[in-house]
């Protein structure tokens, strides 16, 4: 009998993708367990992360403000230090949103979500088993019905179009059909069921990392900005020897200085008798009036110090007396 | 004589401005040395953040690899869900190669550089004490120089305007004038050396410093690609209730289905006794046919579970001997 042969095969196939599914997700806990397990880990991990970098960024602070702050030419690279600092610490409270989104709307929720699921799982395997047990019992009488029935279609091909028993035989096909039916509905509703179930893991797995993830696209925004900053300081310290103008201004002519922050020495320093040990410092003049033309080199070495100790030794110093005559050929006595 | 308190005025400001900066970088030292191993204890931090995350990144693949291989209908999650962890398996590339440029470009360099620092400072300050202990010579020597210079000028006022004596006048004057340049001249080069060297540093930070920031950026840009793979994420779990649409074909007519992977059972499962027991299957088509308008209401739900389980509480299911006729209408029956 080919229709309870093909209904038993489709309602074996149906229950075996069903037991496939329920026990995917049974054995699978441990993998979502082990999953919090690092979730943990890596939170606690951000958590001191978040702790050293702070640290880190308050000690480059106050490098920043030393800059800053400085009597000499660097108040432009301390500003500078400072928006980036700045913006550092913006990226330090983005992931400071970010491990909190980690722990209270991905991994907490999560672990609960853990033990729902392998409730939910062992009660669709323990309705189904149950199942398993009335089948027999289902099996049987259904093949006593399709037997009667064929009893009855037999008896029916010798009566005539309009007997009565045609009516008993069309509604004995009519009942073991919807038996058959029933039995495989009801497999396709349990598959359906397991599918939906499995599938409601993965949709709550991402639907609890999403806010995580919005702050993590966040941060990587807030980082993004870093790239005007340091553009800034690029062009700042491409060239360590160019001073700023404000502080070429100060050694000029000495204008622009706040005089009360000045405290005289009693003896003042500098005799023509130690030039000689000064060498390198005449010699920055001359450093200073090529690097302009070396700036391109210099940007390439990563260690400005090395380049500047280079040029000065391999640039020769200009007459002392030439170079005071041309300085102070305008200067006049002014006499008491 | 105004010109040379002018002057030892005009010197005292430079040689204490130059004090001043070379005092700061002394001073400065132990800021340095403090930000180095903030540094340092932040390259740690990162060192064991790189494992926990790919740990978890791991973790979170052999989920991936759940909902992929799955027999439900889990698959278009789980190759979405491979792509976001692919892209942070990117993203921890990304900070590997920080973490290594921070160690190695910025703190050890950085670390040479301070002791560098350490050194020039105290040349400048031990060459330009050396000065001061010439000054009172030079001091005298102005004073003499001075005090002649202003008993010519005397001398000259008495006599024609084409003297001799004018001439030697002008020669004392440019003398002095000359003495009183170098000296301001050789302040303003140990300042200006003072303000190239400390501004030195600065740069000489921010160059070692440049290449991680550039692969901060760098992992920025990456972090920002994980935006997509969120919304394509999205899109896949809004409704998990909605299953895809091979998985709905699958079981309405188990096409599609690799027969060779099912085994089938002896005994397979179900029964109309246990039909009861089964009202939540029965339900999720309600559940499945209401969820496409239910579906805004859903994708609010941060969990998914407790929103499909309010659904099958509150839902009748439909009268199963309708719903089997109107299922088996069209069914008939194969006889041997």
């Amino acid at each position: 009998m080919n229709i309870m042969e093909n209904a038993e095969k489709e309602c074996a196939i149906l229950g075996s993708l069903f037991q496939g599914i329920v026990n995917e997700m049974k054995n699978s806990s441990t993998l979502w367990e082990d999953l919090v397990s690092k979730a943990n880990k890596m939170h606690l991990q951000l958590k001191s992360t978040i702790i050293t970098f702070s640290l880190f960024l308050d000690a480059f602070q106050r490098i920043a403000d030393l800059a800053t702050n400085t009597k000499g030419a660097t108040k432009d690279i301390g500003t500078a230090l400072t928006r980036l600092i700045l913006r550092h610490k913006s990226i330090e409270q983005k992931l400071k949103y970010f491990t909190n989104s980690f722990i209270e709307t991905f991994i907490q929720p999560l672990n609960d979500c853990i033990e729902e699921w392998k409730k939910s799982a062992n009660i669709l395997d323990k309705d189904h088993a149950k199942g398993l047990k009335d089948y027999k019992k289902l099996r049987n009488e259904l093949r006593k019905k399709a037997s009667e029935t064929i009893k009855l279609q037999k008896k029916c091909k010798k009566l005539p179009k309009h007997d009565i028993l045609h009516n008993k035989l069309n509604s004995a096909i009519q009942e073991v059909s919807n038996y058959y039916g029933m039995l495989e509905e009801r497999e396709k509703q349990a598959l359906r069921s397991a599918m939906i179930e499995e599938r409601s893991h993965f949709c709550t797995l991402f639907t609890l990392l999403k806010p995580a993830m919005e702050l993590e696209i966040s941060l990587a925004s807030e980082m993004s900005h870093v790239e005007d900053l340091v553009q800034c300081l690029n062009k700042n310290t491409s060239d360590p020897h160019c001073l700023p103008l404000s502080s070429e201004q100060v050694i000029k002519d000495l204008k622009g200085i706040d005089y009360s922050t000045i405290v005289a020495f009693k003896t003042p320093p500098s005799s023509p008798g130690s030039l000689s040990s000064r060498k390198s410092s005449v010699c920055s003049i001359n450093s200073i009036s090529s690097s302009s033309s070396n700036s391109t080199n210099n940007s390439r070495s990563p260690n400005h110090k090395q380049s500047q100790l280079k040029q000065h030794q391999s640039q020769i110093p200009l007459p002392i007396p030439h170079q005071f005559c041309h300085l102070n050929a305008n200067r006049t006595l002014s006499m008491p």
